[in-house]
């Protein structure tokens, strides 16, 4: 049991995480493949090929708390189908590898796409001796409990070596697909994101007793301006969230003394995206002036936009329309591990199936069974399609 | 010792609250006072006059948790004071007596204005039965420890007979004197207050995955009241207050399915009052079908505006113009045990001392050492004619 009633459990560093990677070594370790668990705790298997050359598959077994079956999932095991085929087949012209990439989520500490960044990125140490989880554990000590030592975790990037192409299945997570019924997309790459907290600090007062001209209500000012994230990102064609917001004293009684809020922002464009940002600060700064309050802003994470590869792409449009017909090109508005991987300068690609009702990170994630065959049958062309490019076949 | 370095901590039904009443009754003991404890644990002192029409002095020794030092005790200890200078004067026209309320601040069950409301206005056994405070202690068995029956606390009502008047010293709690440099004030009523609490209802999804046209955002839905009800109360000359805000799952890359303000409005006249309640209403309505996101509300507590009694008003603006010249009239936008007082038909007045800064249910609340002194001064003349118009001369 990786779950319950309320949905997938399976975040990293946890004991469900690793009874589901324990089910997913023992099902690898059916077929003829080199088992090997990195200096990060990916999880990697290789089917030699008749080069040094790689084609590398990626996923992740890890979920968020309460996520849902699919999101990462269906990268690796239907990778693990696509090696089952390959391997009956005799030697491919390059080496296949797939891997399990370790805490795609982020979910206990708060540091997404841990073991891509790696093996293609690079981890920034002292940070990450910082994290801890909910319960003080620090990050440092969880991994230790994997046979991992923090120190080491960049010597995973060894395993970049002989990469010529990555290719990645995932549910879109999104409604696109769903609202043009198309039940497969091809991923141009994924939006650069900015993630910032806004802090203002007006004044605490009598809910009653202080007259509306005299108000320091940092409340009106973290709304005026979540209500100008909304229509800046509509300008601009991207997307712009505040997700949380935290007030104080936060009594019914009592005007908002200080209220931060966690703005989000994404495109595919990265100068698009600095616009945004820009505009966002500058709407801050002018709200704050007008409600008599003081502003601060902190950011929390940053990434650019990754574009994949043009010919991966098109590779990947060809498998999906050899398969189902339809397709249809969009770019992710959610990071994931082929983000680091791109960014690195290795030609990437995802493909996506569609997600029901756009949800996921929740036990209501689901895709149609046909729509997960489709999936699984692309991805196997689009893999096969990779193996010869990376062949210079 | 009845506080800490965070500020005030005599909440009612709690052990410091209960040593400030212990301190406060050794003081009136001093006294040639009758001294009795009602049903509703509201402490009376009696100086028996030449009547049995009685003049009544309020004020409250319970604070809110981190509270001010004034706010509540300045007019008991000020009452203190006037029946040590009566008491040494012989027997006054009229009763005159003293009641410390039990809980008006409602800081641990969220009942205000408790002993006021069983002595001059009615109590809602069946509602009452249901408070807890955070740790789940049923108020029933909190006011148990205090050697009160809930289900007898009505016959605290027997306290008013023979009230032909009330007068309260209170704090202003709010910048309006200060910002005139006016010591002293004659409050004209309470205001009305509609306390609701609004739920918005959308759908958590991805912050990344969903493009904009396609969210049901229910933070944007909350975000958007609580800037239409600021905009509603200036239109009405009232205040309206979003002063607690929740959002879920409330994390910064999902964006809010749910979200709960809490929307407080208060205005001196009815009608305004209903007003500012129905465009409250109308604006929830239209925002949640803009922004496709599902609407409950409900009312958290009610009550009429309180107007003085005009008499008792111009007796308060007498004394307040003989012991410092200048005088303003102001509403109270805060409920006081006044206020059930007044709405029971008993002639009622407050008067009101500035508050440095407007600042109150804080550590940093005070007001000057001279405004006290006028305070009690004022107050000691309001006292006076106070008895001679009850006693008809």
């Amino acid at each position: 049991m990786t779950g319950d009633a309320h949905g997938a459990q399976r975040v990293a560093w946890t004991a469900p995480w690793g009874r589901a990677r324990e089910w997913f070594h023992r099902k690898l370790a059916e077929l003829p493949l080199d088992l090997v668990t990195d200096a990060a705790g990916n999880q990697w298997a290789t089917l030699r090929g008749m080069s040094e050359r790689t084609v590398l598959i990626g996923g992740h077994l890890d979920s968020v708390p309460d996520g849902g079956w699919l999101d990462g999932c269906l990268g690796v095991l239907a990778g693990l189908e696509v090696l089952r085929r390959l391997a009956s087949a005799g030697a491919p012209p390059v080496t296949v590898r797939l891997v399990d990439w370790a805490d795609e989520e982020g979910a206990r500490f708060g540091h997404s796409v841990f073991g891509s960044t790696a093996t293609f990125g690079s981890l920034d140490l002292a940070s990450l001796q910082e994290l801890t989880d909910r319960d003080g554990i620090c990050l440092a000590d969880a991994v230790a409990g994997y046979g991992i030592d923090l120190a080491r975790v960049a010597e995973a990037s060894r395993h970049a070596a002989h990469v010529a192409a990555y290719v990645e299945l995932h549910i879109e997570q999104g409604p696109v697909l769903e609202s043009l019924d198309i039940p497969l997309g091809v991923v141009t790459g994924t939006v650069g994101v900015e993630r910032h907290v806004i802090h203002f600090s007006g004044q605490a007062a009598h809910a009653g007793a202080t007259p509306m001209e005299r108000r320091r209500d940092a409340l009106g000012a973290a709304a005026t301006l979540a209500l100008a994230v909304r229509e800046i990102a509509r300008r601009h064609g991207g997307v712009g969230t505040v997700g949380r917001i935290v007030a104080s004293p936060n009594t019914p009684t009592v005007i908002v003394g200080q209220c931060d809020v966690w703005v989000d922002l994404r495109h595919e464009n990265e100068i698009r995206l600095a616009s945004m940002l820009v505009e966002t600060q500058e709407a801050a700064t002018a709200i704050a002036e007008r409600e008599r309050v003081d502003l601060k802003s902190r950011l929390l994470w940053q990434i650019p936009p990754a574009s994949f590869d043009p010919q991966l792409i098109e590779l990947c449009e060809e498998a999906v329309q050899e398969t189902c017909g339809d397709v249809h090109r969009l770019p992710s508005g959610a990071i994931h591990d082929a983000t680091q991987v791109a960014n690195s300068g290795v030609p990437a690609v995802m493909m996506f199936a569609q997600s029901l009702g756009g949800i996921s990170h929740s036990k209501e994630e689901d895709t149609r069974t046909e729509h997960l065959l489709l999936a699984v049958r692309a991805f196997d062309r689009l893999v096969s399609k990779t193996t010869r490019w990376a062949a210079g076949w």
